[in-house]
């Protein structure tokens, strides 16, 4: 990774976050190793904020299935592949975006390439990086991924359906979260048992509300 | 990524190789994301095969919990911590192995970073790759990160165990690795109940049968 690199995309993303803001669009980063459950979180997710406009973002190496997921909810959405490639990087939500054309006071969703650990370096011009943390995952994982929980302002805690299976030490995990990032917001849900969704419903609505609000006040 | 970089590394990793064959030593790159199983696996593994010498190499961004998990087992290894690095390199793993100096007929066993993306581009002179996908992720996972099931010679499906709690269809990813790489061995395990162990074992000893065989035939 070079510095050269990393000063241009953080400019890419600067000039991508002040359109946003100018707009009142609220962009969230969701960040989470493959199969996290990032996909299925979104699909629930715009089935129920019906109210909401929401235009997603989908990162992976290849093939277009998540954006045939989304789609299939009624959501517009781009997908880009990065073939070797292991994050987003600003210049391509840029593209993205220009293709999308999300309107003013929107909510636009990134699902990040599956990798918790190239992601933390490269800004999209988002307003907050969610992390997602499966309880499947071993408690430690904030301990030995630290950039990419230090860079969240929130870590979902996702698969709670499967703790009673699990040998899962979720009060140790949420304290390992809390060490290396005390400022994030903790969620624990399950799209697939509804558990917990209500809490990120709230997030993501003060985040839509905050970026509306600053922008036409 | 720049192509120097990986020319670099391949330069390297021709070298480590070519010293593992003299040596007999059978080196195994172990990947999968964050939270796949590779640790768990690698303990049960020294613990049953107390017959093979095993020395191991960790790699993770931050921590020496792996490395304390390991030792605790009785086998020889080394810590790599790559801070915001993806993966281990060929350069990192000659450093690892001239501190362990694994003896002539050795099984070298590398934990590489928590990431199914970036490890696909560095060799690092081992004999076969594997791929640990837990059927706790999506059946998709070997079409939307082909780089890495492409460049694997076993695939093994871990956490089976958690089959009957999950909606994970088994044929369709087993399909799905064979559609990206028809060539791959297959296996099926749960570290934690012992399911599908003595074939990893098995396979696992092929490999040093071979490595040894070749050298000192």
């Amino acid at each position: 990774m070079t510095t050269d690199l990393l000063a241009k995309n953080d400019r890419l993303a600067g000039e991508l976050r002040a359109r946003l803001h100018l707009d009142g669009i609220a962009a969230c980063n969701l960040i989470g190793a493959p199969g996290a459950g990032k996909t299925t979180l979104l699909e629930h997710t715009i089935r129920r904020l019906s109210d909401v406009p929401i235009t997603v973002v989908e990162g992976d190496q290849a093939t277009d299935h998540d954006a045939r997921r989304i789609a299939a909810t009624g959501a517009r959405v781009v997908q880009v592949n990065t073939g070797t490639g292991c994050h987003l990087d600003a210049a391509m939500v840029t593209r993205a975006l220009s293709a999308l054309k999300p309107e003013p006071g929107a909510v636009v969703l990134i699902e990040n390439v599956g990798n918790l650990v190239c992601p933390a370096l490269f800004d999209l011009g988002e307003r907050a990086k969610a992390v997602i943390f499966p309880v499947t995952d071993g408690e430690d994982k904030p301990l030995k991924y630290p950039h990419i929980f230090r860079a969240a302002g929130l870590v979902i805690l996702s698969k709670i359906d499967l703790l009673p299976n699990l040998d899962f030490a979720l009060a140790e995990a949420i304290d390992n979260v809390a060490k290396i990032n005390p400022d994030a917001a903790i969620l624990q849900l399950s799209a697939r048992s509804g558990q917990g969704m209500t809490d990120w419903y709230d997030w993501l609505r003060s985040q839509f509300a905050a970026a509306r609000q600053s922008a036409f006040a």
